[in-house]
């Protein structure tokens, strides 16, 4: 007979507490270490970067080895599913993402059954730091939502979406093909992620910013709703955290129809608000990334109010956003210090 | 004895309601009309054109011979406090405003109480336009808020703030002191406006967005009380509308802490937190300039949408954000036409 060990991150998730709250960070793996910078510089570019299971196994296992995080995020990059779906995308350095002409509609659609498969590599890297990892960490895997996937496509770039949300106005019936084609291809990729090692899921809808309640409702709570349906009716029963980032007032009414497991909060949530979602929902989140750059005792006093607004009940300690590039290593540290009491 | 008439916008501020609110637009004097283009094209540069009493009366008019909004707002630019203080500011076209290197503290601290003075001209367009003006359309006078003005003066131009908000951290006491000057000056610009002319105050804190709550407390709470404050102490009783766009779910606090008599709500605002303010303030807003923008039977649909969900409070149609400047003039008529039912 083992012994199971249900990592704290899973516990939190089917609603326990703990004086001291799991921790993970957005973009853990990332240009903050200089043994992710080390292994970046052997690749080729960013997408190949995402597709070597080896690599991206090793940036995400770096942070597990040097910080007490509670889980594990698998490195990829929430614009594999446009290439899944035939749009080319590359990264031009100091520029963000660009993406090629948008593919038909029934072209996409005809792939979005096999994203999983056209996928794979993530799934190979979730397996090895799974096999890595101890078993009281979590492993995390993770898509965009669709709508912030739609604007990528849209637009071919990073950008204000206001051209996207234009584009929704104008076009609602192709934007409403092209979400549903999304919805099925995350579903598809998510389920691959699952069956590969992940043990929790996070939706990234990055750009909830700005929209208005019926657009929320139509691209940004309905394709959620669609996608947990869509695991659900797989048979897929791992917790889902859903992080509508700048939904603003809206993130309450998101943590109340749509049925993940937890709710990330963005940097600008008030600690009332959290209460109130946390009565529904698991919380997770929302330092300042910019507070954990600049650091100092402004930074220990907001974890511990963070802590002490939200600790009682089911809490998991994160940013409100990924962190910085040019974090410094010791704030990283003296914050997981403070949180996991050590 | 001279019949005395309320405007319609003062009532809804003293907490009546209407069955067809009043209506006005930010940005309404703009170039979506061919008349303010005309205009404009007479100026030498865009800071000339606020201080130049008659160019800017006329395109403060221009709007309200057009069309049946209920007030009128003052062209003038959130932008020229930080000139008043001494700190040099231009528009380049199609980039925004630009500013010099921000004087010291000690100079602008000088500066603060002389500003209503130094921006006269703005008392003068505001007189202009109250002597036009039909009694039963009320007139705006505004300022940009201490926080928002400070982020332009430090980053130097439009931006993501993300330089600013590190300023915030990074320099706490060197930004508290800037916000004090600019309270000061924003007192002294408001109190001037009102006793030429302005019947209603409009406080844009336009760069609410991304706060934490502590940040947002100490940025945009604490100074907008202190402005409030400051005009109380004056004798000035003209209702003050305060619009922290971009707070998301710290709108709620704003509501209840700052002693604004209206709160002016952004377009990712939902039915239900509008009402809760509703309860405790008049409300202002949310249309989404995009959507106006568009057109069509979905902007009629959420004009009717947005009035029956806040209609029954006292409330005062509007944008989420400025009319967009190609925004064809027949929707402007079809949403004025719905919302005033004439």
């Amino acid at each position: 007979m083992t012994l199971s060990v249900t990592p704290k991150l899973l516990s939190v998730l089917s609603g326990q507490s703990f004086d001291h709250p799991p921790v993970w960070f957005m973009r853990q793996a990332g240009r903050y270490l200089p043994e992710y910078r080390a292994v970046r510089a052997t690749a080729p570019d960013f997408i190949s970067f995402c597709f070597d299971p080896e690599k991206a196994a090793e940036v995400t296992l770096q942070p597990m080895r040097r910080f007490p995080y509670d889980a594990a995020i698998v490195f990829a990059d929430i614009l594999l599913i446009p290439g899944a779906l035939g749009q080319k995308v590359w990264f031009e350095a100091g520029e963000g993402p660009k993406l090629g002409e948008l593919p038909s509609l029934d072209s996409m659609a005809e792939r979005a059954s096999q994203a999983g498969a056209a996928l794979s590599k993530v799934g190979e890297t979730l397996t090895r730091v799974r096999a890595a990892l101890e078993p009281e960490r979590a492993l995390i895997g993770f898509a965009g939502a669709p709508w912030t996937v739609a604007t990528y496509m849209i637009e071919g770039r990073s950008s204000d979406r206001v051209g996207a949300r234009t584009y929704a106005y104008q076009n609602p019936e192709a934007l409403d093909r092209l979400i549903t084609i999304l919805v099925e291809a995350t579903v598809d990729y998510l389920a691959m992620q699952v069956a590969a090692g992940a043990q929790v899921l996070k939706l990234f809808e990055s750009w909830a910013e700005g929209l208005s309640e019926p657009q929320f409702e139509r691209l940004v709570i309905q394709p959620h709703i669609a996608i947990l349906k869509g695991l659900r009716d797989r048979g897929i029963t791992v917790p889902v955290i859903g992080f509508p980032r700048g939904a603003g007032a809206l993130v309450e009414t998101y943590a109340e129809v749509v049925p993940v497991q937890g709710v990330a909060l963005d940097t600008q949530i008030s600690a009332a608000m959290g209460r109130r979602i946390q009565k529904i929902k698991p919380i997770q989140g929302a330092l300042d990334p910019l507070l954990l750059r600049a650091g100092g005792d402004q930074l220990l006093r907001r974890v511990d109010q963070m802590i002490e607004q939200w600790g009682q009940g089911p809490y998991i300690f994160n940013l409100g956003h990924g962190i910085l590039p040019d974090t410094p290593i010791a704030h990283v540290e003296q914050v997981l210090a403070r949180v996991t009491g050590k």
